[in-house]
């Protein structure tokens, strides 16, 4: 038995059929850092909420390339993996796990079942799209519009206030498909980071010796 | 008095009293071709229906760069024109008049009153939102992943099929602004267009002679 109701804000406005229908199709998921939990050519995962650990966002161009939407942590919920219930979702996304994850699945019949009844559950997944819209527009205006030194910058402070820790662990491949840009452009940055004493680049870690540095980049 | 249950759907589960608020607090305003109908600086304007004439919506880079996400037709509903009612929402637009326009404006008060109250007012403006994403993913992947040639011989062709016509009235610097691009890159490839025989330029218009041409640079 899952804690649906620690998860599901909408959890008191369901009947007690409703609260066992979904009770009854949810079951814990683990994924290994770097795999894939969710890609558009799949069928329709279904709900997650990230238990542990984190996961990635991302749409694909036919050339490969990745671009970031946003990052999902503990707690979080990943309607995108179910867009099959939600007919307003048309674009093709994909889910990779950034670290080793435990989620928690509600498959997707069950949730469209529930949603389909009760308004409070279609509100709380149609308002989780909207934050998801604004998470997308952010990461869109720092591709479109920021300079690359400053959003580098951003992603090494983000990491670091994230993790705790002022070493980062991730190839600068990793680094390129968070940030969208190419490996080779971030290990040119990168470089220049480190000629000016910023960072100490050492294989799959970044270490942040200049915070003030980077501060000063943002800033501009 | 204006007929506010044609365009909002959730119109019959609204009680005597919250539509007598909506219908009090709106009003028809009108608005020339290029003006500015709503900026992120200014006050919420509040929710808009286009009766006749479209819209664009953009965001705008610190230099002045405008990135369209999509345009609204007749009877559409602008929501983020009341970003305002919408705590989801938390990115900056712009929003001009792309054509001479006509258009009902809701007042953000009665509007954010009536969501208040009716979960189904609500849900309503979160859907619309959910459906701005998938048209705004759309946009994004076609900056971030199509090539130039193709993203203009779309252009095109959408165009001459909603004004049904081979003639386009628009600048190279209205269209750059339509397909998030800049003057010069829209100029240069129109004369490429031209030199292959597909257009014909004249001051403030693009015409179609070669339609497969077009199709052609799609279908690759």
């Amino acid at each position: 038995m899952h804690n649906l109701n620690e998860y599901l804000p909408f959890w008191d406005k369901l009947n007690t059929q409703e609260q066992k229908l979904l009770s009854d199709n949810c079951k814990t998921v683990n994924y290994k850092k770097g795999s894939h939990v969710y890609s558009a050519n799949e069928e329709c995962l279904g709900v997650l909420v990230v238990l542990s650990g984190s996961l990635r966002t991302y749409i694909l161009s036919d050339e490969g390339r990745e671009v970031t939407l946003y990052n999902l942590h503990e707690n979080d919920v990943c309607i995108l993996s179910a867009s099959c219930v939600l007919s307003q979702i048309t674009f093709d996304v994909f889910v990779d796990a950034r670290e080793d994850c435990k989620l928690l699945l509600i498959s997707p019949l069950a949730f469209s079942t529930v949603m389909n009844n009760n308004v409070y559950a279609e509100n709380f997944m149609l308002r989780t799209a909207a934050e998801r819209f604004s998470d997308t527009m952010w990461a869109m205006q720092q591709i479109l519009f920021m300079g690359f030194d400053k959003r580098l910058a951003i992603y090494l402070l983000d990491e670091m206030s994230r993790t705790n820790s002022n070493v980062i662990r991730a190839t600068h491949s990793d680094i390129a498909k968070e940030i969208g840009s190419a490996r080779e452009v971030v290990s040119r940055m990168l470089k220049s980071f480190s000629e000016d004493g910023a960072v100490v680049l050492n294989r799959g870690t970044v270490e942040i010796c200049d915070k003030k540095f980077l501060q000063n980049l943002v800033k501009d």
